[in-house]
């Protein structure tokens, strides 16, 4: 059995009218999951981090406004509809900036409004159905990443990674973690080595975990010791996942990325993007346009240690996410292929192109 | 009165018998003075790193061996001449792979054996000259370098620096810190970026709480948000310190140093090292002589956090320093004036040259 089956970040174990969810905040002391029955249960999940990622979130949204309302007693369809509908906006107001979050529940809601006239039981079986294919759709588009990833390695490369990108963070497989878990799978043998991910230290907690879960070779380094990696001959590729992809190739994803780029571009180390096509915003021109998120202050200075490790009323710089420039890019890995430079050309192919027509490369 | 007045980490106070140390360990939440009264409080002191920074060693091993030995009751030379060598070899063993420590004894021990004649009194007078000689000698070097360092510099800049090369680690000044504390004497307003430097954190720890202390417009920031300033265009130059210079221009530093000037490299911000000429080393050929000291895996994986913050039983790489090419060092800042490149060059010109001919620049 492979990592990504043993480790379901998200489930619905029907039959016991729970959503069953990996604690991701108990991680890496303790492996614990949680049967949710409640919508408060649910959201408080989802507001605590214990679920997290965006694909991970709105499958737990999806089958939570299944869950609360598959035992609301009624057969009339406005009345099911309204007990839905304070259901997903209960849970929508659980993390008012998550947009997969929003997503996840439109459709749930689509479904409905398009199942209006069936009974009531069959109404809740189509809802059921459409929150399986939620996740079913997420772990085939992780799937499809995966392989493509995997294409451009070989076995026994060393491989570097930042943040979590992974299965727990998805329905299966992850993103930039898929290639390491299908190449495990495969007997790859890669290297993985994972930085901390300062601030909130997702590499340290999360990645580490998850790839040591998978029996994948893990070390585990800080984040200013790339280059020193690099320089050894350490390093074949770096694998990374992205939170939104400019029109012109330029990505945000979580701080330090950046970083890590411009130092895998001075050694010339490929710079591997793993994202769905979800996540490419053809109406944001680069990476220019992409506000990022300031977060407290204390996370640098205060968060995790015993006792202050920095002078009390230090002023601290903590942005969330940082932009990567397209130039320092080899690929960008989606479920619909691989697409390489120039990328204000590629991408714009790749978007308004069928699935069903598209070849593996699109250069 | 300037913080490097305030703040001095080691000091000889002689009508109290004690030399005083600020203990490091206990910054940025402690600001304590130790009276240190005997050879074992002092070997303890320097055991355990409440003194740290190799010149800041060497002063505290110069002023201890005087102490230990100013009450010494003989008039026989050879008698107290055993005392000393028995204090000496003492404190030599209190950290076995302090350089300067060896360096500083040794150098007070050739003075005791050029006294030879004198009499006790007269020779512990000398003794105590030599020491205070070591500390005035580095609190020149840094002052120079400071100078040299500030020369490059305009008022307002953004300046970035890694781990601590500071007042505290020195005499006085510190190295890569001197320009700060100067330019904070002269109106010049820099605005500090201080990374954390995992795992040890010794930029938050320490340069953090000494900038802050000398009322510079300081803010700490992760060490993999370097690109992200730099993108922002909130950095003009990076300052950083060296435990060693090969002959090429090569030098060792505390890890994350290359990684910081790969990138300052690629958004063109200049990089300056700074060290005394003692740091260079002729006849290391480049860095790839310099041997990188490995230390505990636990130190990234356990130390500072409450709870574990990695997996147990991950694997973790922990290099103590790395090595950053020639080719990205704008300039070396040495106490003889500033070392531009071919490094191979003006290294070698410098390291032949006698200190009062030199002009401020070597190109």
């Amino acid at each position: 059995m492979s990592v990504v089956d043993k480790i379901v970040s998200v489930r619905l174990e029907d039959d016991k009218d729970a959503l069953v969810i990996l604690d991701q905040t108990l991680l890496p002391n303790e492996v614990k999951y949680l049967e949710l029955k409640s919508k408060e249960a649910i959201f408080e999940a989802i507001k605590k981090l214990r679920v997290r990622g965006a694909p991970a979130i709105g499958i737990a949204a999806a089958f939570g406004v299944y869950l609360c309302t598959k035992h609301v007693e009624t057969d009339d369809y406005d009345e099911f509809k309204q007990a839905f509908t304070e259901v997903m906006e209960y849970l929508a107001s659980s993390r008012p900036t998550a947009v997969n979050l929003f997503w996840a529940l439109n459709r749930m809601e689509r479904k409905l409004d398009s199942v209006k006239g069936l009974g009531i039981a069959e109404i809740k079986n189509c809802l059921r159905q459409e929150a399986w294919a939620i996740r079913e759709e997420d772990a085939n588009v992780c799937k499809a990443i995966g392989e493509y990833g995997l294409s451009l390695l070989k076995p026994g490369m060393g491989l570097l990674t930042h943040c979590n990108a992974g299965t727990i963070a998805t329905a299966q497989y992850g993103t930039a973690l898929a290639p390491f878990h299908l190449g495990q799978e495969r007997g790859y043998q890669f290297k993985a080595y994972v930085d901390e991910t300062r601030p909130l230290l997702q590499g340290a907690r999360l990645t580490a975990w998850e790839l040591k879960e998978s029996n994948v070779d893990v070390t585990l380094v800080c984040d200013n010791m790339v280059s020193l990696l690099m320089r050894n001959g350490f390093i074949d590729a770096c694998l990374v996942g992205c939170d939104r992809i400019a029109a012109n190739g330029d990505f945000a994803n979580k701080i330090g990325t950046s970083t890590l780029a411009v130092v895998a571009n001075h050694y010339g180390v490929p710079v591997y993007v793993f994202g769905p096509t979800s996540t490419i915003d053809m109406k944001c021109e680069s990476g220019d346009d992409i506000v990022i998120e300031l977060r407290d202050e204390s996370e640098i200075s205060e968060l995790w240690y015993e006792k202050r490790m920095a002078p009390v009323g230090i002023k601290a710089y903590n942005p969330a996410f940082d932009v990567t420039s397209h130039e320092l890019v080899t690929a960008i890995i989606t479920e619909k292929g691989i697409i390489k430079p120039p990328f204000d050309k590629s991408l714009a192919k790749i978007m308004t192109r069928e699935m069903k027509h598209v070849k593996k490369d699109v250069e």
